[in-house]
C-alpha cells in the first residue's frame, strides 16, 4: 500500500482505522472516498476537525464537552439546578437531550468502576460529584449509569458515597423497552420489570 | 442535538455522516471519541487531511491518485509500460497491488457505462486510454472491471473501441475465488469457472 499511493493517504487510513467502527478496509473505503471529494469533504472535514479540537473544552462543573466552560447546559437559566443527573460519557447526556425527557443538570462521570478495566473511583468525576451534591440549591441526585454489572456496581458505591449528602438519591427505571417484546428479552430485565411494576 | 453541543460538534457530526458507511449514529460515536482523543487522534487527522488534500493530484497518465503527476507506478522504471491494467477505480489499482500480482501499468476508467445512472462513454476516462494504447509500446490491454452488468457491458464496449489499435486484449479470469465453496456460490459464477475449464 504505502508504495503504490504515498505516505501521506497511508497517513490517513491508519489514522481513521482508528476511529471506532472502522477497520482498515473500511479506513481505505473513506479515505479513498474523502480524497475523491477534495473540495466537499475533505477539506471541510480537515477545517471542522480542526476547529473542534481548538474550541471544544471540558465543562469544568459538569465534565460536558462544550466550547463554553461552564458549559451551556450548566449554564442555561430554564434548567432545574437542583436535580443532577449522573451519566457515564457525553454521549449519554447528548442520547438523553434526544429524548428531551431532563430538564436539570448533568455529571460525567468519565466511565464506571471496574476491577477488570482497573478504573478506580479515583479515575472517575466523583470528588466534582460529591461537591455537587452538598452544595444547599442541590435536591436530587438521579444515576442513569448503564445497565451493565459495573454500571449497577458504580450505583452503588455512589449511592454509598452520597448518603451524607442529604440529597434525594434515585436511579433511572429498568424495565421493558419501548416496543421490546417480551419473548425477546433477558430474563434480567423481565426480573426487573417485574419487580419494578405500577398500579395501572 | 446543536443546542446541546454547539454547531462546532454538530458540523463535525454532519460531515463524518457523509464518510461511506458512516450514518448518523456511527457518526456521533466517531465525533465523541475524536474529540476525547484531540491530542493523539483529532488534531493528527486534521493535520493528515489537510496534508493529503493540498498533496494528492490526479495522475493525467493513468488516472491514479499520488502526490506526484504522473504518479509513482507511471514512472517506476521496473514496471513493465507494455502491459495496461484497466480498472473502474483507485480502490481496486490498490487491490491488486496488494495482490502483488500485477507488474504493468494501469487506467483508472473513473466507472463504469451505466444506463441507469447516465454514466455515458464521455464520462469515462476512455479517450486518454485509447491514447495509450495506440502507443508503440503498448503490447496489452487487460480489462479488470468489475464482473457485474455494467462492468461486463463497459469491457464488451472498450474491447470495441479498442480493437484498431493493434494491441492483445485481454479480461481478468472469473471462477470460484480461492477458499470458495461451490454450494455456496451463485450459478453465473459456476457455469463462468466450467466453461473457463483448464486442463489440470
Amino acid at each position: 500500500m504505502s508504495d503504490v499511493a504515498g505516505p501521506e493517504i497511508q497517513r490517513l487510513i491508519e489514522l481513521l482505522a482508528k476511529l471506532p467502527g472502522l477497520g482498515p478496509r473500511s479506513a481505505r473505503r473513506v479515505a479513498l472516498q474523502l480524497i475523491k471529494k477534495r473540495d466537499v469533504l475533505m477539506t471541510p472535514l480537515a477545517d471542522a476537525l480542526t476547529r473542534a479540537a481548538e474550541a471544544i473544552k471540558t465543562c469544568s462543573e459538569c465534565g460536558n464537552l462544550d466550547v463554553n466552560d461552564p458549559c451551556k447546559i450548566c449554564t442555561a437559566p430554564g434548567r432545574d439546578a437542583g436535580l443532577i443527573c449522573v451519566v457515564e460519557d457525553v454521549g449519554d447526556l447528548w442520547a438523553l437531550e434526544r429524548a428531551h425527557a431532563f430538564s436539570g443538570r448533568y455529571h460525567i462521570l468519565g466511565g464506571v468502576l471496574s476491577a477488570l478495566d482497573g478504573v478506580r473511583p479515583d479515575d472517575l468525576n466523583i470528588a466534582k460529584l460529591i461537591e455537587r451534591a452538598n452544595r444547599e440549591e442541590t435536591r436530587e441526585v438521579i444515576l442513569a449509569l448503564n445497565a451493565t454489572v459495573d454500571g449497577a456496581a458504580t450505583s452503588h458505591f455512589l449511592s454509598d458515597r452520597l448518603k451524607d449528602a442529604g440529597v434525594e438519591i434515585s436511579s433511572i427505571a429498568r424495565g421493558v423497552p419501548v416496543g421490546g417484546e417480551l419473548d425477546y428479552l433477558d430474563d434480567g430485565t423481565l426480573a426487573a420489570a417485574l419487580k419494578s411494576r405500577r398500579p395501572s
